[in-house]
């Protein structure tokens, strides 16, 4: 299912109704521009957009727009155990009542669709292997940088994030650096975006994709956000062009 | 109706009996210094005091306080169709999920006043006519330096908000950097406070009146980010000054 | 009661069956590395942990984990005045409607276990001394550097806070800053916390409790957050020796 045939669908819990009742711009705003326009470039997959969309409502408590985002995501092809995965990623990364916010939420849109525990990944799994020469540079590099500051914290992301979490299989790394990379921009911690966009690039994600991740997420996290990584991103990719 | 006026008003859904019931120096703190101290000093309107506080609360979610405050808003003078223009403008600038929380809201709002879509702006109106040169050089400016690296971004940039949003006659254009500026400094977004502020003064906004949004916002947006946006105003201003 | 005496409480409003049928891995998370292990570090005091939750929570608006950690807050030994003062101190330092939407919370919490007001700090009483000469520096520089720029902000950071609310007995000037550091590093108010960091140590908060607040802050604010105030704890402690 396209985002076309759920054009008459309810921005979450309000009705176009209750949009117009406010502003008949904003109405058309979200129905002209946004999911007839924005939704179907074709930059970026549907599905890609709701992993950048989803990402950024959570990374924002954005909760009034997660049940149609969420039921959106699945229509496009987000599995429910990537969705699962998703939230579990941004209880790290966003923070924990980020995700229970999600939970909320998600709970009843799992439960509406019959989607069981069978469906989800198990809280322990198989990892992926580990590219242990990258890690072996990262964990140096941030020891080297905060291991007197904070070695609980240090310790924490090595043995949690980075040994653990980043290695489930349930949600590629690719999608797990889309993830990363969205919710930063859409919580404007650009001092974390250098790091992450080149891990995000290391595990497949184009710039072509980067770039219009940008363009989508503009309007789930403001233009301000937006326009505060574009130097940052800009910079990466300017850097690896060197290197290369 | 002034605020003093509303002083026995509910600030949101808590009672003053709430609040006291939980701190009773912060019941003491709301009515003196801030609705019986802040809103009075004569450096900024109610009506422009009510502008500043709906685009903090917009910008920052924070539902809890928007009943009181959209209410206050019409009651210091804010029209309902620059209420509605508001909201719609934060789409864009604060991100769509913003924009819906106020809609959840306002709808009751407008609702409770009867005020009809008869009074609200438009989806599609006449536009204010474009300062060409200056929108030659803004468009020059961010397409030389993001072209490359967004270029969905950038146009959307020219073409949603520069040739349609800012042109809308819904909100004078002062008052529409007045809610960009205030949903920057409220959301902590210092990188992009430059460009709009010397905007706002363009479109009329004074030294002092910038100075008191500063003083006014740091209420509704917390000390840190206040003080966080001085150091950018100040060279905002200091740079004017040199120029003319 | 400590906090492993609570592992079979629900976090705030979601049973862990709920999490389960989301992500049985964020309920796995939630029980071991969190609240089974975080919590349980000796670095810092079950009592501190909540202190710097609860103000994280408060900082971001993170209304479905409040009840769960303003009840474990007490339970942990912060006192129903201190909770209060929490809360009051943060209408300042996050926002008003920040502490609003505690207070919604708190009055509830504070209800169940019959907190009356007489338990609560006045809205005024007699404040601690103070220290004259830091106070005349800290003025000193803030309105040499801002006090052209916004004037009102200026007063009244050196009469609603310095000269009231920093001196109110209800809450030690150490808990004071150990709320204010963790608000700032919660919200990704980074620029504020060098001083505040600085002030922090001067009021008795030690290096190694410093860095187990970023260990702890990490899972409640993001790990985002807490790797890009890293540099600038990391900073402040080096001058510190320096200076020693």
């Amino acid at each position: 299912m396209t985002v076309a045939k759920k054009s008459n669908a309810r921005p979450s819990m309000l009705t176009y109704e209750d949009v117009r009742s406010v502003s008949p711009a904003l109405e058309h705003y979200t129905k002209v521009p946004l999911l007839g326009g924005l939704w179907k470039r074709p930059e970026l997959s549907p599905r890609d957009r709701s992993v950048v969309t989803v990402a950024a409502l959570i990374a924002r408590i954005q909760t009034i727009e997660m049940p149609f985002h969420f039921a959106l995501a699945l229509n496009n092809g987000v599995k429910p155990s990537e969705l699962s995965e998703i939230i579990t990623h941004l209880a790290f990364y966003s923070g924990w009542a980020n995700a229970m916010s999600a939970v909320a939420v998600a709970k009843d849109t799992f439960h509406e669709r019959g989607i069981g525990i069978d469906q989800l990944p198990p809280a322990k799994e198989k990892l992926l292997p580990l590219n242990e020469e990258a890690e072996r540079q990262r964990a140096a590099q941030v020891s080297g940088n905060f291991g007197v500051t904070s070695p609980g914290l240090v310790e924490n992301t090595t043995d949690l994030l980075f040994l653990d979490l980043w290695l489930r299989p349930a949600l590629a790394p690719r999608d797990r650096s889309l993830v990363t990379v969205s919710a930063l921009i859409a919580a404007g911690q650009m001092a974390q975006i250098t790091y992450h966009l080149g891990r995000a690039v290391d595990n497949g994600l184009t710039q072509a994709q980067a770039s219009e991740v940008l363009t989508h997420i503009a309007f789930y996290a403001g233009w301000p956000n937006a326009f505060s990584a574009l130097p940052v991103v800009k910079d990466v990719f300017e850097k690896r062009q060197k290197q290369s």
